[in-house]
């Protein structure tokens, strides 16, 4: 059902079978995601920051003030985004065979850094509803101030590529026979109990947009 | 209670005052996790790939198959390593003051390919045991053949450095009045119970190594 990679660069080239390049199935993984990992160049050094991110339509927006060193130098920069979501360890009866399931995006490109306040107070606008979908209009909305003392970033998603696994482990043939247990252990980000403030202001509520919660991470009461 | 960075290219320079260089912080936060973000350069370009590490003393190991063409051109490259732990998203009173909770590490350096087959056995056993301590003596070990299609990395943990924040909100003194719920919604990564391979041998129960289960991750019966 896939097509093909959109250039060589993302073609995913490492078991290739698991690759995706479906636009929903793209947008669907970095919808579910919260973090993702940035990586930039300094004098031929990568480094990789962990920042919040919002998907607006076909680009990504992040959180750039910790790749603003980088930034320094221009008003684009060839960046590498990837949001990884580990689903499970795949314990097969080989260790060779041990595995992960895991949907994965990895986005290459310019970062362009938004600059007009109005540019930038949208931005910030998809990240936080991505996020926490109905923040933006219970929270106070940013100053012109705080709006200059952040920076964000923007990327369009034409280069990309997704890579997913799932299912139970591939074990030899030969293997299949040995007194081993084998399976997946499942593993999942969830959200518990939201915690207030200390200094809350008392008889404020959970507001709706906790409870309504995120897409991609199960509302879980837990064990608190 | 934390010494300096090791280097400056590894210097906390956004928001400094959560930064952390005390060694056995940084050993905790990678013994958390399972995941790394890999970083390094192909033509300027940098390219981020999650893959499963373990560590072994002062130094990282790493499934280094998604480099693998990075690596074809020379025995060490330059990769940033980053792990991360979200821990928990912080709504603020204000929209600008909104962050998360985590903990991560930023490891820079060389990494070397591991070549000698024995060293590659015993980095995959660091690398097992991170991931699932007890594993290597439950299953298969692997055949010189598998070896030799397994590709390791190294990279000493030399430079690096960790950031972490915890803690609720740090709202403005004049928005502390404001009719707005803030708190943290808390976030985990949580195992669930296994689920046994289809085709395993009946009788098979659930091996020790599963039961101990992984430093960091909570054991957790869910609602399955």
């Amino acid at each position: 059902m896939s097509t093909g990679p959109a250039t060589d660069r993302v073609r995913v080239r490492r078991a290739p079978g698991r690759a995706v390049y479906d636009e929903q199935a793209v947008h669907d993984i970095l919808d579910a995601g919260m973090v993702c990992h940035l990586g930039y160049v300094v004098d031929g050094q990568p480094y990789v920051v962990p920042t919040l991110y919002g998907r607006d339509g076909r680009r990504l927006v992040l959180h750039g003030s910790s790749a603003s060193r980088a930034l320094l130098t221009g008003s684009t920069l060839p960046v590498c985004v990837t949001v990884t979501h580990l689903d499970g360890l795949i314990l097969a009866r080989s260790l060779f065979n041990h595995s992960a399931n895991y949907r994965s995006v990895v986005v290459i490109g310019q970062a362009k850094v938004v600059g007009e306040q109005r540019d930038k107070e949208a931005a910030l606008r998809v990240l936080t509803e991505h996020l926490v979908p109905g923040r933006w209009e219970e929270a106070r909305t940013p100053t012109d101030k705080e709006l200059r003392a952040t920076a964000v970033l923007q990327l369009d998603l034409a280069e990309c590529s997704a890579k997913v696994r799932t299912g139970p482990p591939n074990d030899d043939e030969d293997d299949l026979r040995l007194d081993v247990w084998a399976g997946e252990v499942p593993i999942e980000l969830v959200a518990r109990r939201p915690v207030a403030d200390p200094g809350l202001t008392p008889g404020i509520g959970v507001p709706a947009s906790i409870a309504r919660w995120v897409p991609g991470i199960e509302r879980h009461e837990g064990r608190r």
